[in-house]
C-alpha cells in the first residue's frame, strides 16, 4: 500500500523512477535501459502511465503487461482512491503543454493532435506556419529556449554531440523550400471511392508547403566523420529518433546525396520552428514522405539497418488490393511519394440560371505534387467524365532547392454543363511522366496510405 | 554539264568535296563549317545526297533547297542519265555495311534497321545480344578496330581527347546492369486502344537488358576538369554526339551523379559491343529513355544548354491528349521513364475442353520497369477485367550498380474463366509508389509514347 505522495516522488529526476497502472506500482529503474522506446517511459514517472499507453497503444498486449509485472513493488493506497480508482486531477495528461492551433484548421483528433489544412491555406504557395497542417503522434515535448543537443552515432559506437550553437555557427545555411505530404493525405477518398481503410480520414490538406532553413545533413554527417566518397559498408540508413520517442529513417544515399537538399531545420517560413513542427530541431527529407522529416530531433544513428520503430517498420508502408492481412516485413516503407493532385476550390464566377441551356464558366484551383523531386509538367482537367482533357496552367511559383521539392499549383477556366451534376476531374504528370491512377479500386489497401487517385468534385 | 566520275574524285577526302541532288552538282566546300549536322555530310560527298535526305527528312523542305542552290555548280551530264535519271547503281547505299542481323529479330524498317525482340528474348533476364533490340536513326558506322577518340568540350571551349586505349587505362572499369527501353515501346497498344499515333508500331519488344561494362562519365568528366563540387555555372547538360551524327544530352545532375552510373561502355553482356549497339563506344544513361544512351560516340559538349539535335528537341518528348498541333518548345524532353510492365507469355499448362465448367489453370509471365532507378515493388495481375487483383511473384534476379536499373521479371500462375474470352491485365508499382495508368484515352498523345497503361492480353 503505497501512498500516491510517495509515488509522486519518484519521478523522471528521481534515481528509482516508478509508474502506476491501474491500481498498481512499478519500479521501473532496471527496465529503463533496455525500454525499447528508451527514454521516454521517464516522461510518465511518478504517475500513471495509462494515459501513455492510450497513445503508445502498442503496448497493450500480454507480454508487455508481463514484462511490467515483473517490477511491481505494491498497489496504490486505498485511502487515496474514489470508487476503487485513481482521481482523474491525479491522472497527467500529456497533453496540457501542447501548444495552441489555429482555429480554422480541421482537427481530426485533438490528443495527439491531427488537423489539416484547409482551402483557404492550401490557396497559398507557402502555406502560413499556423496554417500548417499538424501530424503529431504524441504530445509537443516542452524545450528551454536554446537548451538541445544533438548526437549523432556512427556505425562504430562513437558519439558526436552538437549543440544548436554549434550546428548554427560551424556549418553554412541554406534554404529548401520542400512540400510536406502525410502519406495518409486523401484517405477519406479511398474510402468513399472504394471501401473502409485503417487511419486518419484526412481529405485534400494533409499537406502543406514552407521554405526551411537550416544546415545540410551531409554536412553534419561529414563533420562528424562519414565523408560520402567513402561510407562505411554498414552506413547504408540514417535513423532518426525525436524527442517525444518517435523514430524513422531514409536510405544514406538520400542522407548524403549532394542533391538530395535533407536538412537539419530551425527555420520555418523565416521564423523559428512553431513547436508543433518541430521546434527547436527537425530533420526535413524534401521528396519523402512527412513521416521521415522526424520533429524536435534529438539523436541520429548511422546504421546498416532501417529505423526499429514502429513507424518505420509495422506503418507508412502500402500494400495491394489483395493484402487483406498485410505483411509488414515484405512491404516497403515509402519513402519517396508518387504523383498525386487535388482540387482546392471551384468557383462559379457569373453562373447562369441552373435550368438555362448554354455551358457555365467555371474556376477550378488547385495543387500537384510528385515524390523524390520530380518537377510537375503537366496538369490536366476533365468536366465530361474524362472522355477529354485541357490543360491547366501552372502557377510560376518560385522555390528554393536542388530539385523540385515543391507542389505546383495550377488554374483552369472552363466550361460546365449545366444539366445536372458534373464531375470535375484532375489529373498530374511528373517530369518522369509518371502520372496518376485513373480510380481507388486497384490501389486499394487496408491501411488506405497513398490515396493518388484522380482527384474527383462532383459539382 | 559533269560526268559522274568527276563527282565520285570530290569525295569526303577530297580538298573541295562536291554532292548531287536530282541532276543538279553542288560544291558543299564552304558550307561543312556551319552544317547543323557537322561533318556527317561528309558521308554523301561524291555522290546523290538523296538517299541521306530520306533518312533526314528534316532537309526537304525550302529553306533547306534554298540553301544548297547557292553551291550549285552545274549538272550531271546526259551521257550518264538513264531516262534523265541516274541509274540506280550510281546511288550509294548508305546501308551497305550494315551488319547482319538475327533473323528472330520482329523487324518494323530495315533502314536504317528498327527490330524488336521476340518473345524468346524477352523471356531471359540478360537479352543474348544478338536478341537486343536495335533502334537505329541512320546507318551503322564502320569503325576500324582500335582507331577511335572520344573529344570532351568544356564549357570554356577548350578540348580533351581519349583514345580508347587511354579510357581503359586510366579509369576505374565498372559494371551495370541496365534495361534500355525506347519511349515508344507498346506504342501498337495505345493505336489499337485509343487512336492513331506516329511513330514506329512497337509491340512489347522495344525493351532489353544488358550487363555493359566501361568507365564511369563522371570520372572521364572530372579528368576532364569537371569536379562535380565545383561545377561551373553553365555546365548544365551533357550533350552527346555520335558518329553517323545523332545527339542527344543528359543533364549534369544525372552525369555526375555518384550513384547515376552513366558508363562509356565498351562491352556488353561481356563481349565487345556489337555495331548494332554502338561499336566501339556508346554512352549508357541508366534509368534514362534509351534515346539518351548514344552510341558510337565520338564527341560530349558540356554546354549550358541541351543539344541543339532533332532527337533532343523536336522528337521524344510527351504530350497530352488535347495536344493536336505539339508546341515543342514547352514540353520537356523525356529522361526518366515512368512505370511500366508487360505480359510476355501465357501458357496454358492443362487445358481442359473450352466447355468445361471448370476453370482452366494458366501461367503468365512478364517484365515490369521503371525510370530513376526505382526498383519494382509489386506486380498485380488481374483476369476479371481488375475486378480484383492477385500480386505475381518477383524473380530474384541479380544486377549490378548503384540502383534498380533493370527490369523486374515476373511469374504468375492463376485461373481463367472457360466461359467465353478473358482478358488478362498486369500492372505494376515501384518503390516510389507511382503506378501504371488504367487505359489509353487519358494519357493518348499525338506521338504515342510512354505508352504505360496496364497491359492487356486476350485469351
Amino acid at each position: 500500500q503505497i501512498r500516491l505522495s510517495e509515488i509522486k516522488s519518484h519521478d523522471g529526476s528521481s534515481p528509482r523512477p516508478w509508474v502506476t497502472r491501474g491500481r498498481s506500482v512499478y519500479d521501473i529503474t532496471d527496465w529503463i535501459g533496455v525500454h525499447p522506446g528508451g527514454e521516454v517511459i521517464l516522461r510518465a514517472a511518478g504517475g500513471s502511465i495509462d494515459a501513455y499507453w492510450d497513445i503508445f497503444s502498442i503496448h497493450k498486449k500480454q507480454d508487455v503487461y508481463d514484462i511490467l509485472e515483473q517490477y511491481k513493488i505494491g498497489e496504490i493506497d486505498e485511502q487515496d482512491l474514489i470508487d476503487g480508482k485513481l482521481p482523474s486531477e491525479a491522472i497527467d495528461d500529456p497533453f496540457t503543454t501542447d501548444p495552441a492551433r489555429h482555429p480554422e484548421l480541421r482537427t481530426l483528433t485533438a490528443k495527439p493532435c491531427n488537423a489539416e489544412t484547409p482551402g483557404k491555406g492550401l490557396a497559398e504557395f507557402l502555406t502560413p506556419n499556423e496554417m500548417f497542417y499538424v501530424r503529431n503522434h504524441m504530445w509537443v515535448p516542452v524545450v528551454e529556449d536554446g537548451k538541445h543537443e544533438l548526437t549523432i552515432e556512427l556505425p562504430d559506437g562513437e558519439e558526436k554531440s552538437y549543440t544548436l550553437k554549434d550546428l548554427k555557427e560551424r556549418f553554412p545555411m541554406h534554404k529548401v523550400t520542400a512540400t510536406l505530404q502525410c502519406a495518409g493525405n486523401r484517405r477519406k477518398d479511398m474510402t468513399d471511392h472504394a471501401k473502409a481503410t485503417n487511419g486518419l480520414q484526412w481529405t485534400a490538406g494533409a499537406i502543406s508547403t514552407a521554405e526551411w532553413e537550416g544546415v545540410k545533413l551531409k554536412d553534419v554527417l561529414a563533420d562528424a566523420g562519414l565523408k560520402p566518397e567513402s561510407l562505411p559498408e554498414d552506413a547504408k540508413h540514417a535513423q532518426f529518433t525525436g524527442l517525444e520517442a518517435y523514430g524513422a529513417s531514409i536510405p544514406m544515399t538520400k542522407a548524403v546525396d549532394p542533391h538530395g537538399d535533407v536538412l537539419l531545420a530551425f527555420k520555418m517560413n523565416g521564423k523559428d520552428l512553431p513547436r508543433d513542427h518541430g521546434y527547436p530541431l527537425r530533420v526535413i527529407v524534401p521528396g519523402n514522405v512527412a513521416a521521415r522529416s522526424v520533429k524536435w530531433l534529438r539523436k541520429i544513428v548511422i546504421s546498416d539497418e532501417e529505423s526499429l520503430s514502429q513507424w518505420q517498420r509495422r506503418d507508412y508502408k502500402c500494400f495491394g488490393p489483395n493484402d487483406t492481412k498485410p505483411d509488414w516485413s515484405k512491404a516497403k516503407s515509402i519513402q519517396e511519394m508518387p504523383i498525386t493532385s487535388a482540387i482546392t476550390s471551384i468557383s462559379n464566377p457569373s453562373s447562369p440560371p441552373s435550368d438555362s441551356k448554354h455551358d457555365n464558366p467555371i474556376s477550378v484551383e488547385g495543387y500537384a505534387y510528385s515524390g523524390g523531386g520530380r518537377e510537375i509538367v503537366r496538369v490536366d482537367v476533365s468536366t465530361d467524365g474524362g472522355k477529354t482533357w485541357d490543360q491547366a496552367e501552372l502557377v510560376d511559383d518560385q522555390m528554393s532547392g536542388a530539385r523540385a521539392w515543391c507542389w505546383k499549383r495550377w488554374r483552369y477556366s472552363g466550361l460546365k454543363r449545366n444539366s445536372g451534376k458534373t464531375t470535375v476531374l484532375v489529373k498530374a504528370t511528373d517530369e518522369a511522366y509518371n502520372t496518376q491512377p485513373e480510380s481507388y479500386e486497384a490501389i486499394y489497401n487496408t491501411r488506405g496510405n497513398l490515396a493518388t487517385a484522380w482527384h474527383r468534385v462532383e459539382i
